[in-house]
């Protein structure tokens, strides 16, 4: 925990306030040229957004850092109050998180996947030659047959796409500071895990490792071409003080996609799956939740899924959707709502940037900046400014009436 | 190295694109009360910024830190991505930077001075009765005969205006951390030189220092009123990562004056002299360098220089002189552009000072602010927002395509 943080928890007050905070992923975009300069958030007709914006703040969160662009990780992390600098979530365990699989305590992730060797152990090819999904499928239904014990160590596997599985180590004193079972390229052995710092538990990890990857061989031997496998991204669940401890909130994720789930769970969030994707089915959800909680977040992808591709037309229409359902939300009393996104996905770049994020907090005592609508351009002009993610809790908290005065 | 410079040095990816940062020294300004509220940089004629400007994204750097007026080495420094507070750079170092003294790793510089003393050793006048140049460059000739080396140590010196020198000492097992071998006021002798830290290169500074002023006192017995010489900001040539170590770039300085040369090395930049002080000479200087470099550093000294003397034309003048060469710059058709200052110098205040200075970035991702010109008033309202100048260089290295995602 950062000093910040410290801060904002030592001041917390008990309240019945209810706070929302609506993720669009991806929400940021640039002023696109073959659409009169204006971005998709500008070009959407979103009439209910535009009658809750004279009364709101705007501004513009910075995921990470300047010129950093966030993985949805870290932008979660930081929506979340948890700066991701000091939260750091390893590679394996945003796998697993991604991929649905419920990390406990002490567990070790790590991204795996098949390749080929030659009958000196050289790795001739890292993806197996992209074997199908359905052969990677059966493969990892037999490893989880046949490799599933080491010492007091289960290996819980779950199939990906192509060549690609997780795998998770589970068991007593693990560690997750363990170097990649790859070669990262062709032409060498799989290396062995090594520990990569001092203590027992990474030494232990690195042990199951290595027999689970010659366990693998062994069992793969007949196999072609996926006859071997690897492990990379080794991590830990990291343990961060939750919403309850931190905040006093009862807090819920309604999210459609695991990753997002995933990340609000290392928050200490009750997580639920909305019936569907849209937004709709989503504040419907929030609305039978609603009850048992002081915070929802919810999350929809669609915005950055549309930015991924490129597909201007689609990302307008995903937030005029949001827009629609808006009322669904709205019609709950939230005492503060806040509708944002976890990083940027330009049309015009079709991935996630570094831009700073649209963001819009309204409450009854949220600064009413009089601005007619919710935009990038109106946001840079907007009395939230330009705040750190991680700083956005503390203003929602502030708003909610969750926040004691510092000092006297 | 401070975490976030590891951060953006970790995320730095292989890339063609190239990047010049145009600095204008002191371009910052106030608007101007006897020139209808303009800035200089409002009220010059601008046509190739003008035609710039709405496509660029606009913004303020902070140099140091709010109400913190730099000095133009942490200015510059923090332009090119070394926080100036965590980077610091001794006094004696930018003053041999400034008169064009290549500093070799291990050298101490100094800022030295010709004083009076009376036949008790006291100082009577710390300037010496401010001697001519001429004098001063006849009396640093003759110690750079007669004081030139101390057990391992040579001593190099350089001849400034009026009393003042510089003074290099060269050789092994040298510290920087050694007191003024100064009295700072009249009526008192010159103290002996302190090691100021642990360790026998400190203590082996201190003995050179007061073996060089004792044998100049010798050298210097005869002369009047310039009779001794005393030494201050005793400091080492520090060692940073340079570009090519911390981003893999290529990176030149083209700069008429040998300051901002000299801290363009400390970060490790080829450096190139134009052959003159204006704007299409300097530009000239970077198309002839272009091929071999991925960041250009170009610096114009004449704004500092007018708002140093509070005039405002001729602040205008050097701007207008600026964007009528800019057509040069662009032409090389660079991936990324920013015009910025390394601080601001207010034709009103005859000084540096401490206000924000206003920053454009243009590439095809900046955000297009559609701001219809670039100056002080416009920035305030940019999609850059305010920035610390050391995190420019992640804005510039992202716009670039140069940085890859922090995080899954």
């Amino acid at each position: 925990m950062d000093r910040i943080e410290g801060l904002i928890e030592s001041l917390i007050v008990p309240a019945s306030s209810r706070i929302v905070l609506l993720v669009l992923d991806g929400l940021g975009d640039l002023p696109h040229p073959e659409h009169g300069g204006a971005t998709p958030l500008e070009a959407a007709r979103t009439p209910n957004l535009d009658a809750l914006a004279p009364a709101a703040a705007q501004g513009r969160l910075l995921p990470v850092a300047p010129g950093v662009t966030p993985g949805s990780g870290p932008g979660h992390l930081g929506l979340f109050g948890y700066d991701p600098l000091t939260h750091p979530v390893g590679r394996g365990v945003l796998e697993a998180l991604g991929a649905g699989i419920a990390l406990q305590p002490g567990d070790i992730a790590a991204r795996a996947n098949f390749c080929t060797r030659d009958a000196a152990g050289v790795v001739t090819d890292r993806r197996a030659g992209r074997i199908p999904t359905e052969t990677c499928a059966r493969l990892v239904e037999r490893l989880q047959r046949e490799a599933v014990r080491f010492e007091d160590v289960e290996v819980v596997l779950q199939a990906g796409k192509g060549h690609r599985f997780v795998a998770v180590l589970r068991g007593p004193g693990l560690g997750g500071e363990v170097s990649d079972a790859d070669p990262h390229k062709e032409g060498k052995p799989i290396p062995a895990a090594r520990p990569l710092a001092d203590g027992v538990e990474h030494a232990k990890t690195a042990r199951i490792v290595d027999a689970f990857i010659a366990r693998a061989a062994q069992v793969l031997e007949r196999e072609s071409p996926a006859n071997a496998a690897m492990m990379r991204g080794l991590s830990a669940r990291p343990h961060f003080p939750g919403y309850h401890e931190r905040f006093g909130l009862r807090a819920a994720a309604v999210a459609a996609y695991p990753m997002y789930r995933g990340v609000a769970e290392l928050a200490g969030m009750d997580r639920y799956i909305p019936p569907s994707e849209d937004a709709a089915a989503a504040f419907a959800e929030v609305a039978r939740v609603w009850a048992d909680h002081d915070y929802v977040f919810v999350h929809i992808k669609g915005t950055d899924m549309a930015g991924e591709d490129g597909d201007f037309a689609r990302k307008v229409a995903v937030i005029e959707e949001v827009d629609a359902a808006l009322p669904r939300l709205l019609a709950l009393q939230p005492d503060v709502l806040c509708i944002t996104g976890d990083h940027s996905t330009p049309v015009m770049m079709r991935a996630h940037s570094w831009h700073p994020v649209p963001a819009l907090v309204w409450s009854r005592l949220a600064f009413a900046d009089g601005l007619p609508r919710f935009h990038e351009k109106h946001c840079r002009a907007g009395s939230l400014g330009t705040l750190a993610s991680k700083d956005l809790i503390a203003v929602l908290l502030a708003n909610a009436g969750r926040l004691d005065k510092f000092g006297a």
